[in-house]
């Protein structure tokens, strides 16, 4: 499944241009948000890029349909399948309903039941693997080759890499028409995908601007791979809230993007979620799931120091299951966070 | 304090249309969102104008700046007063601090913490009221009269009325701009300035399209009104969780204009609010206020039959203090509301 760099051309800049022509009136070209309470909070200016708000309610339809809407005639017949934390899923399945192509979506069988319910709802197959005893690639890769299927990977893809790549670019066109110059980007990492695309695109159409992954804690794989220029592996049987955000390992595709790209990593624990999650919830009005919350937990956190600087966070997604959100919000916030007024 | 319609002249379009200049690139053009889980729940199109991502959380800073930026320089030097139940005195307070006017606002003694602290942090003062035993508008008055402040009236002023009409003004560009022909408009009622001001905008700019009120129970003092033609009056001691909402009878002016504009008038219960709030939540991913949820409840109760339409609803706000949300979220669904999946 996974393709090394040498074998497979990495995508460029032009690649996530094509990306963003495929998406025009399929993807929402999400708001940049800013709160004047966000901002008194972090003691700078907070431009949020909404993918909460996406169709699906995550970035990841941009890399899917990016992805399905190039396969031809004979590969649409044939299927599709992939494999999700959850967010990944919709966006195929909603991206498969669109081209009009059948899949089947492996899930670990502790998904969120909203991401489940969604899935379903576009009309995809979904086929439950056990997250801590089974290795979801080759439950998937068995599948594909038994359906004769073809198989859309969640990250480590060109298209897949360009097509959230284009979260970047509407970020920096509209950061610049607010006048904003950015002084750091912050991008939640799972796999690596979005923060390649992002990186990409940004690189292009903000130079210069430091782009940071952020990952949880006990996840922070894409952290020490760049510490030590190797692919480096999670513990196996770690555990975070942020489900958007577990994997393994880097993509090959993705950390070799990303080890030229990024000007660093940020970990975040699941409290530093939680309290994201809420400031998000007061200030911005956004539903925000854990993983979608990690960048601007960061900066909440004072993780990286957004002080008198102008700071731009991707919040990922905001598929929480309600109840759990709810819990959440109510629960109150430890002495050592500052509630958002 | 309550202007005739004969002694002020009513607003127009044209009043709407000055109003969108003069608020260009100070209030947001908030999303038209639409969600495919949304849809299928109620099994038509729905767009949502969503006005909880308007900067402090809801519309009112629309009419409060198109009232307070027209201020002369005298004006502007003797300050402004305002009465609100936390929405409006929001508004005012980022309008006044803009402009560069100082504002004290008179806010019931049981507003949400949140909006509470929000009027505070843009630098108004803040004087509670008893709501159950003081009249604000009186409060109000005497206030102004000891400062010789200017008073900004919630909804009963033309250029607050305007300035509310402009969400009306962008909800038709954007219906427009995603190929939607509307089969019909829902905005959240309380003093009728909302109401109002998307009716005249939308006469002008989606002509034909029925344009209806949703109040909650025991504050329809516009459906009452509109069913006998006389301002009707809510009976004192009625509570409801819509505490935007909560006014004793229309606006003299806002019901000179709705008794003409209106199709018509629903009503909508607690419950109905919180389902809807739990909905945008799961489906939206939006935050979203008891008040602000109105229009939303009034068509996932079923109140209003979206069925094979598409329905434009105005979700206008989302200052809702997170541990109650919360609650909210975590509580199950009564066995009568269907749950988005």
């Amino acid at each position: 499944m996974t393709s090394s760099p040498a074998s497979e051309a990495l995508p460029t800049i032009a690649d996530v241009a094509a990306a963003a022509g495929r998406l025009a009136g399929v993807a929402v070209m999400t708001p940049l948000l800013e709160s004047d309470a966000l901002n008194r909070l972090v003691g700078g200016r907070v431009l949020v890029k909404a993918e909460a708000l996406q169709k699906t309610g995550s970035f990841k339809i941009r890399g899917a349909y990016n992805h399905i809407s190039q396969l031809d005639a004979a590969t649409r017949r044939r299927g599709i399948v992939s494999y999700s934390s959850g967010n990944h899923a919709q966006g195929v399945a909603a991206a498969a309903a669109l081209v009009g192509v059948g899949a089947t979506i492996v899930m670990p069988a502790d998904a969120p039941a909203i991401k489940v319910a969604n899935t379903r709802a576009y009309g995809a197959e979904v086929v439950f693997y056990d997250r801590y005893r089974e290795v979801r690639e080759e439950v998937a890769a068995r599948l594909a080759a038994e359906r004769g299927a073809h198989l859309v990977p969640p990250y480590e893809d060109p298209h897949v890499i360009a097509g959230q790549g284009t979260v970047g670019l509407e970020l920096a066109a509209q950061a610049a028409k607010v006048g904003a110059r950015l002084d750091a980007v912050l991008v939640p990492c799972g796999g690596g995908g979005l923060t390649a695309g992002c990186a990409l695109a940004l690189a292009a159409r903000a130079p210069g601007v430091p782009i940071y992954a952020v990952e949880p804690e006990a996840f922070d794989d894409t952290r020490r791979s760049l510490a030590t220029g190797a692919r480096a592996t999670n513990p196996p049987g770690a555990r975070s809230i942020c489900d958007a955000l577990l994997v393994a390992t880097p993509g090959a595709m993705t950390f070799a993007i990303n080890r030229t790209r990024l000007a660093g990593v940020l970990v975040i624990s699941d409290d530093d979620a939680r309290h994201a999650m809420r400031v998000a919830a007061a200030t911005l009005k956004l539903v925000v799931e854990p993983g979608g919350a990690a960048a601007l937990a960061a900066l909440l956190s004072a993780r990286f120091d957004g002080r008198g600087r102008t700071v731009a966070v991707v919040v990922s997604g905001g598929n929480v299951d309600p109840a759990f959100f709810g819990q959440i919000l109510a629960a109150p916030e430890s002495p050592s966070q500052p509630s958002p007024s």
